[in-house]
């Protein structure tokens, strides 16, 4: 069968947005890993140039031509049906907006970056305020107008774009669910694990080379391909790259082997994801990953289901005896325990997988009501800490400990995190439907031949793509749709030792 | 003064050029130092893509038009005017050829240079021949049609792509002279390097991280400025990134301490060239590097003049034996003997500044005779012996070692090299005029005081940009058109101890 015309002319303009954003991830990993600091005037640059250059290819009025012409061009398959869908997803989220408000946006996330960047370091809420105003106001302008082209309801037109088809009733009955949940199963959960013994002291320090060579080891068996990747160091750990050419980060602390390492195997899960994708679709919207919540769902799979399950902690003691040398800290139960603390934080990034969600659910609440317009933004630090000690019972002391910690929201990325919690629930419920499949699955981990466990996901999840939305991928991989008793099953499963009632 | 409009347009299309410019010299350092194999083909996607905006952005009719009316704007400085002009040439360079033909001939190159490793490992100048004709039949192709549009000859047009100005005339008057010069001379300078007592040995193992923090030292007293620039170990090395982020990469030889630290310090001249161009001019063509003949000038200058000078080396040597340990081979005349032999050699980049001119002399002349059709390909080897014998009085056993060892031939870089040889005959002169600016210069450098040097380099030469051409940078700098005798004058003083007649 001949491939429509017009169809085709799209494929085209979508390889070269494609082979932009490319270039753009590999300028970005530079800049993050190995780039002197006077490079980065040169470097806004490069990465503006090939933003506006992909804009400019996404809005010319000619693709909305093409696009409207394709759509009723017959004889197209599911898979360029579906690639379809996405290039008009993206068109409309690209071409919506009109250029001056992209651009406004844009310089004003990069003056309250700086901003913030300040404020936090100075615990200056107020100073940073007039700017997060701005970012703030142009977000909402950018939503409503986004709103009302994808009939949505503002919010909803955020969380659109970081994973298609989420949408807010969804998200909070998952989440009232959770926050009903939580303050009972804490306390029983923080009650048993005072009862255990103290643990044994890592006996550091631990050289970075070594935790490096050890990371290696992990990520080369869990299945990552030095090939078509690499590991760096940068101060914030990320997946960066191209799928042939996935370039995963991370930092080392040399008196505690753990966070490093977790940090990889993290970003070993994000990586495998986009090294599954559809080679078919490989410079095509239908081939690309997801969303973020189900980017999140591979990351955390890896790291929570995986990595800090009993299984996984047999396979690894050795490997750190091996490195790092004997130690009472690899023995035992110990790191099976020291993997698996909960106690409530002040700090997202540090929280373990049970209080994880409660951080979460304070800022999907609050900025809802900011976006809104139901709270204002001089109300935020207290609306934060009133949500802290509701949802935590734990109030931050100043606000660089609470409502100045994420640089999301300078940074313009409202609507972005659900998509953590959302993930993490996805991984407990793919990692349940892939041990129903794989027989012996646990016994397979501790051997660490994690290849039946990743041959499922890129069945199931990666070489899906972008042909189906975050809820069909999930409920044709596990036979239901996200269901967060599973989650919880698993929170009381591994830190109850008991199995809730379904 | 308001600045008219067309040049105005021609300022942004030209900086948009440049900024797609630099983003594709960033990736293609990674590629060379940092990327995995298997990411090469994504890459080729990537910069192939850069390069098609780039070529479309040139040959917009629309940038056609502001040209012709820019030209016939009233109100520009000399400054835009030069601009104008560079704008124009890189119009005429890559508006004249026809799309179909730049990419016959990108396609014939990577095929040619793929069979060329071939045929270099296995000594196969048959096999390679019929790839390397279409690459020659193609560049004769741009060549013929440029010449035309430029009002040159077809080999002209081809020097005018590397080193804009440079003409046939000119060059074999000079390159004619050697030739004759370098028998007489190489042989008495061999005589005399033969009385010489032995060299004592290297007392290696150089471990490369020594020598990397050598290097680094080598750097910093030159000049380079770490917060806009690295150093990294590549196959080749080379001169890459951008201007305020110049990346100059190495290899190490762990037996031979000198060609690591010797390379090193020829790509810091070239770095030294980037880094000092006009800001003014920085995203326009006015403010890039002129061509190769003066970029391998800063290089050379500061390998050939002032790095192996017995006044660099008597700085140098208490550096060697700080990294490496006490050893005969640092003391007395021992490593400037070392850093100046002569010994006629088969191997272009392996020979001596006394000798290389040769190579380049034999390379000018066949590559002309091969595009004017007076030489045909299957007559190259005999051809290349011929030249050796007659040149340096040496016949490779091999073409690997013959006329199949560079790749420029394969990779279409043909009337590039020429360069080199007029780049080291520039820096011969640009030096001895710097020496005669700055009272003292040889002990300056001795006591490791570069500034002076590197200022008077920035003020004359790297300032220009490229709003002089090269004749006109060195008769400015240096009071005189190019002349080879300054050049002479160099190597007898150097090799032999003595001064020529002028």
């Amino acid at each position: 069968m001949l491939s429509p015309s017009s169809y085709k002319v799209l494929e085209g303009r979508f390889a070269r947005l494609t082979v932009l954003r490319d270039a753009a991830a590999v300028l970005q990993w530079d800049m993050a890993t190995m780039m002197p600091e006077g490079g980065s005037e040169a470097r806004g640059e490069q990465l503006a140039t090939l933003k506006v250059m992909s804009h400019e290819i996404l809005t010319d009025p000619a693709l909305a031509d093409d696009l409207g012409r394709a759509e009723s061009e017959t004889g197209l398959d599911a898979w360029q049906q579906a690639n379809l869908r996405e290039m008009r997803r993206a068109w409309l989220h690209a071409a919506s907006v009109p250029g001056d408000l992209v651009e406004a946006l844009s310089k004003a996330v990069s003056r309250c970056e700086v901003q913030w960047r300040r404020a936090r370091a100075e615990n200056d809420f107020a100073g940073l305020r007039p700017a997060l105003e701005e970012v703030l106001n142009l977000v909402r302008q950018q939503a409503t107008i986004k709103a009302e082209r994808l009939g949505l309801s503002i919010y909803d037109a955020l969380l659109d774009e970081y994973e298609p088809g989420l949408r807010t009733p969804a998200i909070d009955r998952i989440f009232d669910d959770y926050a009903a949940f939580l303050p009972g199963f804490l306390k029983k959960v923080v009650e048993r694990q005072a009862k255990n013994p103290p643990l044994a002291p890592l006996t550091g320090p631990f050289p970075a080379a070594d935790q490096h060579k050890l990371a290696l080891r992990l990520m080369t068996a869990l299945g990552f391909d030095f090939d078509h990747g690499r590991l760096d160091t940068s101060h914030h750990p990320f997946c960066g790259g191209v799928p042939d050419d996935v370039r995963i980060t991370t930092r080392w602390n040399e008196s505690d082997v753990t966070q490093g390492m977790m940090g990889v195997v993290h970003e070993t899960g994000h990586a495998l994801y986009e090294r599954g994708l559809p080679r078919r679709g490989h410079y095509q919207p239908v081939g690309q990953a997801r969303g973020m919540a189900i980017h999140e769902s591979q990351s955390l799979l890896v790291e929570m289901q995986v990595c800090r399950s009993p299984e996984f902690i047999r396979f690894l003691a050795p490997l750190l005896g091996e490195t790092f040398g004997a130690s009472p800290a690899w023995e035992g139960e110990d790191l099976t325990r020291r993997l698996s603390r909960v106690k409530p934080g002040l700090i997202r990034v540090d929280a373990d997988e049970v209080t994880y969600p409660a951080h979460v659910i304070l800022r999907y609440r609050l900025e809802r009501a900011l976006i809104g317009g139901s709270l204002v933004l001089s109300d935020l630090p207290g609306a934060w800490n009133d949500g802290m000690r509701s949802l935590l019972g734990i109030v931050p002391p100043d606000d660089s400990d609470g409502c100045l910690q994420d640089i999301h929201w300078p940074g313009g990325a409202w609507g972005y995190f659900p998509c953590y919690t959302l993930g993490a629930m996805m991984a407990a419920q793919l990692y349940a439907a892939a041990a129903r499949a794989i027989p012996d699955l646990p016994k397979l981990i501790e051997r660490g031949d994690f290849a039946p466990l990743f041959a499922w996901l890129r069945r199931h999840v990666h070489e899906k793509g972008s042909a189906l939305s975050a809820e069909q991928i999930i409920a044709e991989a596990t036979g239901r749709p996200l269901d967060p008793e599973i989650f919880k099953n698993h929170l009381a499963r591994r830190y109850l030792g008991e199995v809730l009632a379904a």
